[in-house]
């Protein structure tokens, strides 16, 4: 079956594009867009997805949306990469529901960020323990480590206990900010102490992907609206030719800064994949960014420079 | 139409129980509970019932359950007292969705916290007017100025505006902390000002219902797991005896202080609740707090004392 | 020499007074109430005292006014009860020099809060293990854990590694909340690892004290303005009689609420020595909190009604 | 009198650079280092200085400490450009003092950043109208708007409250991320409400800086450790070349987004000064951050890789 081919695991490496969900602009769901923006993704050369995160305005979808948004993309991406589900929720039990829904769809695996207010090592270990425990060994599992939005610091001491212990947990998300250190010391002491090696995956809009790669990851798990960068750029890191990436990455790195901003940082990227024609409305559920005058010419202007660099 | 006869307004009064929501110990919706709860608080002498409140544990819920236990409470009380719902989400769609299903299954009003990450007066204030202008003057609101829980501060200046400029808002829930000096500027502006008084209940478990009744507040809106002192105190502040109001409000305030903890407050809540023969179990659903042996004799003690000092 | 005679160590117990810095209505220092108030603590029958902490309103002192209240302090006090000196700063350097100038004169140790933006317990352990190994083993080190202050948590693993590891940490101020979990698993796994036993003293302005007291506190550390109820209620636990301290206890408790309120708080328990005449201005140096007219009659009212109670 | 002749006003321009406090490496202040480095912000072209802000370890010095490195810089400086001098204090007493010393010394203005706790509209605005009430006229001010350190947010409208009535407010701090909409309403509002135009002066390292430049920023107050960059950006978008302004800043923009990681940027920043032989040593007081060996090479490979971007 389909379903268990694609099962996610350590050695996931690549770009897992963060994909946005489209909606028209009357803020419903829009499905031409959803299928089209796979397309897009999948042409640009993504090495997986991750939908439903965040910045898929997850909370903001009915239970029917996000069952429909997430048959649609798994059916039209099954058998060529891995997708995995964000499941987060403020209750185990939905944890649960999304996650068996998932798989059962054929999904690879899930990503759970934790819920707010953990604030000990003990805490964020027993809350990721007690979801591993009832996923169980078989829904492989990337911890979303991203304390901007969530609140909650894990330590690298608990990143291992949790590798040790939960063969399942398979990836991790690594968003902290600043956060380079945190994956060296992941990355070390895992050598050092003859731990499993789980794939890390880096966020913050790709912002330190070429230094992050250099220290040990291995892709990005972001939505920046040119994914063929990031899929080049890992490549380029891949076949061992470092400078080489670093250099495309800094001819974008403009305008990936300019995404880079949170909150409005969607809108931003909505509106680009808009005038890359890969979705037809940039509408962001309410309460959301809302692009201004300003805004729009500056991402223009930013996206003019970017294609004049580029030789366009 | 009974729904449209109990329409919540700005003469609301007295004791509005955030009602807990029974689980059974496998963590399921129970019914049976529900309603024996129900009767409890309304045996006890409510004015009225807030449901789907955060400590009715709503974000834990899912759809179906939030209009099966809305229901079945909607339709227990009817004709009795006003219910207020919590509508709180994170999209602007799903709070237009709940009001309009909450109110056609006949509840006075809804309650409603800002979303997180809004932070100066402008951006307090353009959220609640949206959502205001989306559930248009037919739908009451009671503002939830929760700033420990929400991490949104809403100043005295939002509130009279929104008051002045909507008159679907009704009610203020009053749980900033320390918060008494607010509610004082509230009614004093107000009165100063010409500006329509609206209802004020108070939140924080009750902790200073005596100090707020004396500042201007018209009772409490909170879930104490002996609601009967509550209505009792807010009764006897109506009937002008502030001193014997507050001398009944003391022998309860050791239990009432022990169950404001937030967190473990819940899981006291619910099984003092138990113990009262109103609910079956005292499940919270994960994650979240559960009582240890030291947490229930404590609990125990603190029971039996304020039985002895009512002379039980 | 007597700065030797006095050194704290895990035998504290009852009442360490988190004592108020007194200014005139100008804003200075007032050496008058320093002494005064000094003398109103022990008078009352407190067994140390805690000077310059938060509530002391420290970070708004120059250099040379800390010295000055430290000296006048440690000078009335001597060879009375020990004190302990509040050494946070945002510098080890400073921690170190207050920390022996305040030795230098007589204190009985230093009490350490953790600076802001600590995460991982790792964090929280290795900024007081910098901090121990700093001052060495001849400073007793209090641990000030008060996470609504600091946004730091310090895990119950990160206080028993501290007390496994330096010796000189021998009291721990107890003031998350909700915190008695984690009183009691100090104690319970202490117990049970034989691990060293600290001193315990509760924050918070005392609002659980006798709860904190059945579950192993040893005492309180706070500023409640009737010092003499807290005194009465450590003896009577001393003496095994647990409910006839609550009972008194609970008479105080509601104008112990009132006083637990962050902010205003200070400015209420300074008014409160001001009316017993422990002080001659209730002053709190800018910007803080400033009683209205609404502050100053519910407190009197509180006030009056207390002594009412106690039959004054 | 000099100090009179550079009085800071709304016309202020170009790169106000936040000096770095050098140490050597045992933590004392080296004014050896003190001198080196103002004057390489000198010859690097520098049109003001802002000294003793968050980024200068301000908190981490002592009274005697933070006069020294006052009276050092300004007297080195004297008559060259302008030095704004960070006077951000818990206590108002202290901003007052740390002020009129300043002023005294030859500052051109003070900047201030709101304490923490600031909540709503009136209580941010209240705290700064308390403040220019103190210092009164002769002392101007330059509002620091760092929410992500102060967790305190100032509103437009707050902002243009003080301009109109405070004459003294004549410089922004631009801080909040993201902002950009905010500089561009300030800028706007005023236009249209004929409102007196402050300076506005960009941080974040100058993360955004084409981008505010072209939403009206006057230049930049940050501390990036290649001024001359920042410097040579605000002049050409002074002479209308903003494309030669941005193309020019792109080249710098890999190490100035890597020093722009909050924490661990003042190390590397400290660093990257020291490498270009600006000061002696990179030390940064603790509890600080410090490099490792990744972090050195990681560094050095991004000066390296921008040396050859510059054609070095």
């Amino acid at each position: 079956m389909a379903a268990q081919q694609n099962r996610l695991n350590e050695q996931a490496q690549g770009v897992f594009i963060i994909a946005a969900t489209p909606f028209s602009d009357d803020g419903e769901v829009d499905l031409y867009s959803v299928d089209s923006l796979t397309d897009f993704y999948l042409e640009k050369g993504v090495t997986g997805f991750t939908i439903l995160g965040m910045m898929g305005e997850a909370p903001k979808l009915s239970e029917a949306e996000t069952t429909l948004v997430m048959e649609r993309i798994l059916k039209r991406v099954a058998g060529k990469v891995p997708v995995v589900v964000g499941v987060s929720n403020p209750s185990n039990r939905n944890v649960e529901r999304l996650s068996k829904e998932a798989m059962a769809l054929g999904a690879a695996g899930v990503m759970v960020a934790p819920v707010a207010n953990l604030k000990t090592d003990d805490q964020v270990y027993g809350y990721y323990a007690g979801i591993a425990n009832l996923l169980g060994k078989d829904i492989p599992i990337c911890l979303q480590d991203f304390p901007q939005a969530t609140g909650v610091y894990t330590s690298v001491a608990v990143i291992n206990r949790l590798i040790d212990e939960f063969s399942q947990v398979v990836m991790l998300k690594h968003e902290d900010f600043p956060g380079m250190r945190k994956l060296s010391q992941v990355r070390e002491q895992s050598e050092k102490e003859g731990r499993r090696r789980i794939s890390i995956l880096v966020g913050n809009g790709g912002l330190f992907l070429p230094q992050e790669m250099l220290r040990g990851a291995d892709g990005a798990m972001t939505g920046f609206a040119y994914p063929e960068m990031l899929v080049q750029v890992c490549d380029l890191f891949a076949n061992g030719q470092p400078e080489a990436a670093e250099d495309l990455f800094n001819v974008y790195l403009p305008l990936l800064r300019h995404e880079f901003q949170y909150g409005i940082g969607l809108a931003l990227r909505k509106e680009t994949l808009r005038r890359r024609g890969a979705i037809r409305s940039a509408f962001v559920r309410k309460p959301g960014p809302v692009l201004d005058k300003n805004d729009h010419e500056e991402l223009g202007r930013l996206i003019q420079r970017q294609d004049i660099a580029l030789g366009k």
